[in-house]
């Protein structure tokens, strides 16, 4: 059997599933109430436990958020997940289980179980992007999740869009989490993005402008994924996606109006399908490619 | 055996090699010279039969400029070769050869010919960029060239890098390209890219400081790239690499600027090794890998 984790700040989501990938359990809980590493971990051991009957679980991934040593499957120093810095999680795993642990970047996670189970199957290259409070990625390169020659790659929120920009917490002048990471677009309004969001679908003039140069942004941005990367879909996902017939045809026609990317090669924009989902589904898959 | 041809709107080269890449003859003439499609297929075909031997060459790489046609081997309406519109250049090589034809990226070509045996050697994700007039590039993740789902992937010329930035060619606003892509910076200057590198080595010192510009945005670029792709290395070629010692200082700080790239992540940014032969050293590569 295989297992995926999906670690947020807010939850923790625990996927067993039988060797072919297929869901069979799914349990979540809230992070803060489990409190320390060591009781997430013996939380998520006793959980697996208990489902998995008479079988074996033979691969279990972590899907965390960044920055994460993959490695050697140490979680750094999560800005989401405060206290729990250079926690061994994966080792930690493996000894409670007795399973093989991988420890994976959460979004890299995100975006492989769109591409085998959600928006983005059928395709052989993808951009995954989760845009909420930050905005991460995964890139699908041929049919397979690229990670880098770090582990660090699909950090699609921190492409420069204007080296004049306003300066992001990750410490670059003008990247796109600058312009329109949910926090970004908060600490510049006095709203959160989903106050926005909702003063725009009521009609709100100035909320609506506010949407739409997101947007415009966010549609700059794929047409420099789209001529550096050249996929066949772009899958947007993450809190902000929600507002999709907001933000939607905005993306999807500044991407269209580069002259450089003709008609015959603009990749496709779809909204992603598996929701909070995603995460766990993905560490699932692979779960089963690392088994 | 195998034939590399690097079809550019000055010279046209062959390459021919034996079944294991081993370059044995190398021919140049001018594009211009040959006049028409039909004769320039003469021209390669004579060569690569006077050539080969006794031996048969079983598939030949043509490296030439975009927009291409990569499945159907055609040559659309490269600006660099007035002229040559729609021209089924791998159909014409192959009825001229009896071989295996196929029509590539030149940008492509030059970066995996330095991936294979270039400064890219013992990498696995490089991103190959060519800094000359235009800017294009090739990418290599996990050891193979990356064409992307329409074939065009690779274009780091054409990322968006200030979308009020001053308009390119390509039609696109503020992308790379239109900042310092070398006509552009001819437009701008009234000088030649040439001359401008000439006078800031000779200490003129506007002409230095419009040098560290180019190079601060070529170093904003490469922030944007590792962040999306996470390469082990940069490999920069064209004419302007040929100022080197001018350029990388600026290129490598401004990517080292960013507190997001941490040091244990950076890739390395490395002067291309092949110069002009980059391109039929890699069609050869590709003729190799699709034989």
């Amino acid at each position: 059997m295989l297992a995926g984790i999906d670690l947020g700040g807010t939850q923790v989501r625990v996927a067993l599933a039988r060797s072919d990938g297929n869901v069979i359990a799914s349990i979540k809980t809230k992070t803060p109430s489990l409190g320390t590493p060591q009781a997430m971990v013996d939380w998520a051991a006793a959980e697996i436990d208990r489902h998995r009957g008479r079988e074996k679980v033979r691969s279990i991934t972590i899907a965390a958020p960044g920055p994460i040593d993959i490695k050697r499957g140490v979680l750094v120093n999560p800005p989401n997940l405060p206290g729990w810095r250079n926690v061994p999680l994966a080792a930690m795993l493996a000894q409670a289980t007795g399973a093989k642990v991988h420890l994976a970047n959460d979004a890299d996670m995100a975006g492989l179980g769109e591409f085998h189970h959600g928006a983005g199957r059928g395709t052989r290259n993808m951009v995954y992007i989760t845009w909420s409070t930050g905005i991460g990625g995964g890139l699908i390169i041929d049919g397979k999740l690229h990670r880098g020659g770090h582990g660090t790659a699909g950090e699609v929120g921190h492409m420069i869009i204007d080296p004049n920009g306003p300066l992001d917490a990750c410490g670059q002048r003008g990247c796109l989490e600058a312009f329109i990471g949910g926090a970004n677009i908060a600490r510049e309004t006095g709203h959160t993005a989903a106050e926005l969001f909702a003063a725009a679908a009521q009609g709100n003039r100035q909320a609506r402008m506010m949407v739409e140069r997101a947007a415009r942004y966010m549609g700059f941005a794929l047409i420099s994924l789209t001529n550096v990367i050249d996929p066949e879909m772009f899958v947007i996902g993450g809190g902000v996606s929600r507002s999709w017939s907001m933000i939607e045809p905005t993306i999807v026609e500044t991407l269209h109006s580069s002259p450089f990317i003709k008609p015959a090669r603009r990749p496709r924009v779809r909204r992603a399908r598996l929701g909070d989902r995603a995460g766990q589904i993905g560490a699932v898959e692979w779960a089963r490619i690392n088994q």
